[in-house]
């Protein structure tokens, strides 16, 4: 899916809301977990009930990889079935893999061809040789972490460095840009939206870039907030709820405050998107 | 495997090699690919032949992601495989997983609880909260990127922060130590080869810490140079070499091969744990 196509399925959802499938086994309602694939069937039912609202869904490998195998069976099992049933919806794998160049080749093909998915997370601490690998495939997105939406983002992140003054987030996105071929077209950067106010710094160094926006509920983040500093005029922005949304009732009627869930947030996407003018 | 076993064993071998099973499916022996379990096949074939000249088995996850669910089985099979085979090798996955602290939770109880290796790899770019849930794990080791050996690593790594004067993997290895709680007996760092004369450097911030050291070999670094600058009373060093090894041979004569390549690194190794007065 290229920039244009995503920004159509904005436009035609009047959306910008990923939904994140961070589908932990403990927190699946009760009567599914006897299930032989109970995380699929729960990732089918929340699906299906929020296609309508989203235009990407994330899926976090943590969750998978806690089940095994097993949990690596029913996490392609639930790209394929996003895949062929919703063919435009963009869907992410958030990994945050970052390596040597020949192991990150690995990565990219293990993401890009082999689970076929559209966009990966990757981690920027390695330089260059590490992200390369990914952004090679120009047909899709590498999204790589700037300013996460954690407390001890500013363990690393928000601190300065004394070569160039910038920030060290800055220094990723700049590097990034300027140096790693990360473009508008084949790359997005995560930004929490925990530092909505940073997003207007972050809009002058990567004025049309996508901006993942992972943060809003639990975390705490501000959606409006995100829109004020960080929304451009192809939108650029595509903003995660997990928690808030597929976890909101873990009763039988999942699906459908999940869908209520996904719908009050597109809701609200709709009323920014006419407010800056883009629908 | 404790502080204390892990010296047994680099005692009682006279070595501290780490085999990495980087099983590229295209690199290992044409004669294999048909099998039903290719790399599980090469592995033990592997695992068989070095496990008298090794303390440590290192397994990328990169090269069994890339073959799916069927990779991850390969993977899981390989670690059942050497726990219980080779009981008093240490098994460090090396995932590189960082993530938001809900997330990490996850990736712990994955790689401690369910998969059950030793030790795993992680990437501090976010901080603490991605760190932690590793570290609460007292009986493993948490082994944290510091200064990687790809030329990339001067992209972030090696740059200075105003805040601090510190370089960026100085400053995680101080905020590592004196904030995370990563000990001597719970944590590693990873800090390549290609950059020996740097590990002075390191012992004066982590003097006890063991060190996991990529890099020797097919990217360059020198083993007698990692020694003199970072080795300690304790050894504190665990060297890895994968394609040097593992790959030496794609012939039917590949596990003696490896034998050889790995004996000849034991011996060197000898020799050097002689020369500081370690054995």
């Amino acid at each position: 899916m290229d920039y244009k196509q995503l920004f159509d399925q904005i436009h035609k959802k009047r959306s910008f809301l990923c939904v994140g499938l961070d589908s932990d086994i403990e927190k699946i309602p009760q009567f599914l977990r006897q299930n032989i694939h109970p995380i699929l069937d729960f990732n089918k039912a929340i699906i299906d009930a929020t296609a309508p609202y989203t235009v990407a869904y994330k899926l976090n490998t943590a969750f998978y990889e806690v089940l095994g195998y097993e949990g690596w069976i029913q996490l392609q099992s639930t790209i394929n079935y996003i895949s062929f049933t919703y063919p435009d919806i963009l869907i992410i794998i958030d990994s945050k893999r970052g390596d040597i160049g020949n192991t990150c080749n690995q990565y990219a093909k293990a993401f890009f061809e082999v689970m076929d998915v559209d966009a990966v997370t990757v981690n920027p601490y390695m330089g260059k040789d590490s992200v390369e690998p990914f952004l090679k495939y120009k047909d899709k997105w590498t999204i790589i972490l700037a300013l996460t939406s954690n407390n001890s983002s500013e363990d690393l992140q928000t601190l300065h460095l004394e070569e160039n003054g910038l920030l060290v987030f800055d220094h990723i996105l700049s590097l990034a840009t300027n140096e790693w071929g990360a473009t508008p077209e084949n790359s997005m950067f995560v930004v929490g939206a925990t530092h909505a106010e940073t997003l207007e710094f972050i809009r002058d160094i990567v004025p049309d870039h996508f901006l993942l926006i992972p943060g809003i509920g639990t975390q705490g983040g501000s959606l409006e907030d995100v829109a004020k500093y960080g929304i451009t005029r192809k939108c650029g922005l595509i903003v995660n709820n997990s928690r808030g949304i597929i976890f909101a009732s873990n009763e039988k009627d999942f699906p459908k405050v999940a869908r209520e869930k996904a719908e009050e947030m597109q809701k609200k996407m709709e009323i920014i998107l006419q407010k800056y003018g883009i629908i």
